[in-house]
């Protein structure tokens, strides 16, 4: 056991996340509101990570293994630390603060709230941020600030936080990878506030709610989420989804003027292609609902990207849709948008990967001798990764049938439709429902096990199974 | 191409199969019931047979792939021919009879009848006759008639039909096999009926029951199903159900008294260890809703060897199932029982190998160096058959969320619940289904398509595949 480097890196790592909780403080200072909310969280978080950093000798180096602990440890902790303000300022329970800090870090959106716009605007500001901060990842955004690791192996902590099958640094350096990859991913989001704020959108919203589209979040500051904006705002909105749910690496492509690759990515092109048909297919199946067609439009264009970025706004009633158009809409949340981006799902690549591999094994079955590879982006995939891809793909949906048994105990004798939809919306970290508009009432045990599909999705499973099994076998 | 083989092999299949339409006559005959609406489908049948077989020149060997073509290309032929009783003696439409016919042949049992009781003695025995028909497989009812070719290459036929991820031999010859399946297979539903017999239940009645249990079907000649029966008799037909679901393997090893394998298989133990789980579970959840204890044991015991075994009778009303119980029928509905029985579902024995496969890729996630074996019933798997098996159950998830997407399309204006009710039961060929009672009033779109989704489930999806690429091709 190398336990002790584990709780070392999670006493850094605490230390760093520390500072976080300095921005909603102030924000609850420039808006006279209590500051303790958020200074005795930021106190218990250095408090905890110096005990863990200084109490502990040298750290070893770092193994894939002990990369996966060292994530799903960060964050359940930081999840636990990070409800800590919402039971100080609106004295809500352990469950229900628990499950909106990971419904923010896990940029999900799922919200126990009943009525946001009662919140102090320093909680507001809080859940938002906790999006931004989830989206690149915690780890992520600890290592931009702080070396974890001399020798560079922080890699298989990044490798274990960053969504998609494969993670590659745009840059030899990992630590100019994470300055590049926050440069674009803060860059975009300067961009957004301003056009935002350009469509008339106040200030504070605006940055708010460019928070909540980079981690592909979802939490609001109004009850109807971003219905009452500007028709621009509300295209702003639909389309920086859309970007963010975009590989990175396109965006270095772009940076560094390779458009040939970028116009070569599959991923990209596939996700380009399912956005629109799906958009297309909703419009087509709701535009009798609107009185003009380019509502219709923004309506389908917004909630496509929405749903399938895994952000979860919405500019109006998504409960009209009719079945077809919501059995379609659950499997793109199940997908989602591009690896590499902060969405949730199980990402296009992994789509993409499955298809080839049932196509080439259906082949196989028709003509045995011929053996046809696996390309993905232009490159042959060996037979463990398209192999683990497809275990991930069956494990995914194993875990996703647990949590909705687990839900289908809760005492609101929910329907299948509506336990389909809340472990949907938890798992694949979208947040916006059918018939489900929050969570509040749903029991502890829902709202913890709905919280663990939160966390299972975020980290793509293996991390808090590695962690699961190991306490096992300490 | 080799079409001219296909077509030859299937005019054989047909000659054979026309014989089965003397049964019913003969029923027709005793209780003085119209016998054209068979003895036109047994012309026809002879005909088309009798024209494909001699029309033809000289049948060459039979390959894998053709192997899938005749398979598939039967099953939708005699569905087609089998239809022909239900338009002649009720003037049913096209659509409504196939989805019967196909009901029946794949013994799903879920029927567009909205009174059984009204029907005709030789059409019910038509209706659970196709059950046993189809329970063993078509084409394994032909062989054991007539031989199908001289070099014993008809095993290809047979590993296309038969259910489960591989097909043995019981013994060197496959005529032998044949027969000894055909033995444990009637020798089985002899049992039953005799056993029905004295518990009360009349002997047509039991007759058709039986054929109904052996194939795992479900069609049944009361409205309420069998409820109407002595206790005694619904305690024979859930155990008789739950025979046959256990793979036909296990019966030829006790034949031959070879007790130490019977004990070491893996599935029969995982198939038992399942059932009576779930029925303990189901019991627990609902027993409150019954007068006495051993009424829910009944109740529970017999409906969950049902859905497992995908047979479909029932015994009381399941829709007092809460949502728990709902999730764990459609789980165990998929899964069904056990490779090499009549059942349904994707087999217990994918369900064992998938767990296998994601247990060794986590453990080697954990430990990347330690190569693990997997190992099914005490033989090592090869990574062929791990892989097509893992390929299998993605594909089968796949087509089942397409089948729920076209049937969401039906003007009935269908909740998501009985949407996945509905694919599911179809899918899985089990029948039996929440909150819908019969199909009657199914768009003819949704039922070609639950009829396609009984017929790729039955066949266990790769003949109907390979026989659509196949015609992409020509």
């Amino acid at each position: 056991m190398r336990s002790k480097a584990v709780y070392k890196y999670l006493g850094k790592v605490l230390i760093g996340f520390s500072l976080t909780f300095i921005f909603p403080m102030l924000i609850a200072l420039i808006y006279h509101e209590h500051i303790y909310p958020f200074l005795i969280p930021l106190l218990i978080t250095i408090a905890v990570g110096v005990l863990l950093n200084f109490g502990l000798k040298k750290e070893k180096d770092l193994y894939a293994k002990q990369g996966f602990i060292i994530v799903a440890l960060s964050w359940i902790v930081i999840s636990i630390l990070s409800a800590i303000p919402y039971m100080l300022n609106l004295h809500k329970s352990f469950f229900d603060a628990l499950f909106e800090a990971v419904s923010g870090l896990t940029t999900t959106g799922a919200t126990i709230m009943t009525d946001v716009e009662s919140l102090d605007k320093s909680l507001l500001f809080w859940r938002s941020f906790t999006h931004f901060l989830g989206g690149m990842g915690v780890l992520a955004f600890v290592m931009a600030i702080i070396p974890l690791s001399k020798k560079d192996k922080s890699m298989h902590l990044l490798k274990a936080e960053m969504p998609g099958p494969s993670v590659a640094k745009l840059v030899p350096s990992l630590k100019k990878t994470l300055f590049l990859l926050y440069t674009i991913y803060i860059g975009l989001t300067l961009l957004e506030i301003i056009l935002l704020i350009i469509g008339g959108t106040p200030v504070f919203d605006s940055i708010l709610i460019s928070f909540g589209t980079a981690g592909t979040g979802g939490f609001a500051l109004h009850n109807d989420s971003i219905a009452a904006y500007s028709v621009f705002s509300k295209w702003v909105v639909a389309i920086f989804m859309l970007l963010f749910g975009v590989n990175f690496n396109i965006y270095f492509l772009i940076l560094i003027k390779d458009f040939k690759n970028v116009l070569k990515s599959e991923e990209l092109r596939t996700y380009i292609l399912i956005y629109l048909a799906a958009t297309a297919f909703i419009v087509f199946k709701t535009y009798r609902a609107f009185d003009t067609f380019s509502e219709a439009l923004l309506e389908g264009a917004f909630h496509i990207s929405s749903f399938m970025t895994s952000t979860g706004y919405s500019i109006g009633d998504i409960n009209i849709y009719p079945a077809a158009c919501r059995i379609l809409v659950l499997f793109l949340m199940l997908v989602s948008a591009c690896a590499g981006s902060t969405c949730g799902g199980f990402k296009m690549s992994r789509l993409i990967i499955t298809y080839k591999k049932i196509r080439s094994d259906l082949q196989k079955l028709i003509h045995p001798n011929t053996i046809k590879e696996i390309t993905f982006e232009g490159k042959r995939l060996d037979s463990t990764t398209v192999d683990s891809t497809t275990s991930f793909m069956l494990l995914y949906v194993v875990i996703l049938i647990v949590i909705m048994f687990i839900v289908s105990f809760d005492p609101l004798n929910l329907s299948l439709s509506e336990i389909v939809n809340a472990s949907f919306t938890a798992y694949a970290n979208v947040g916006l429902c059918f018939d489900i508009s929050n969570f509040a009432n749903f029991s502890n045990l829902s709202k913890t096990v709905l919280s663990i599909g939160m966390l299972l999705g975020r980290l793509e499973l293996f991390p808090m199974i590695v962690l699961v099994t190991n306490i096992n076998k300490t």
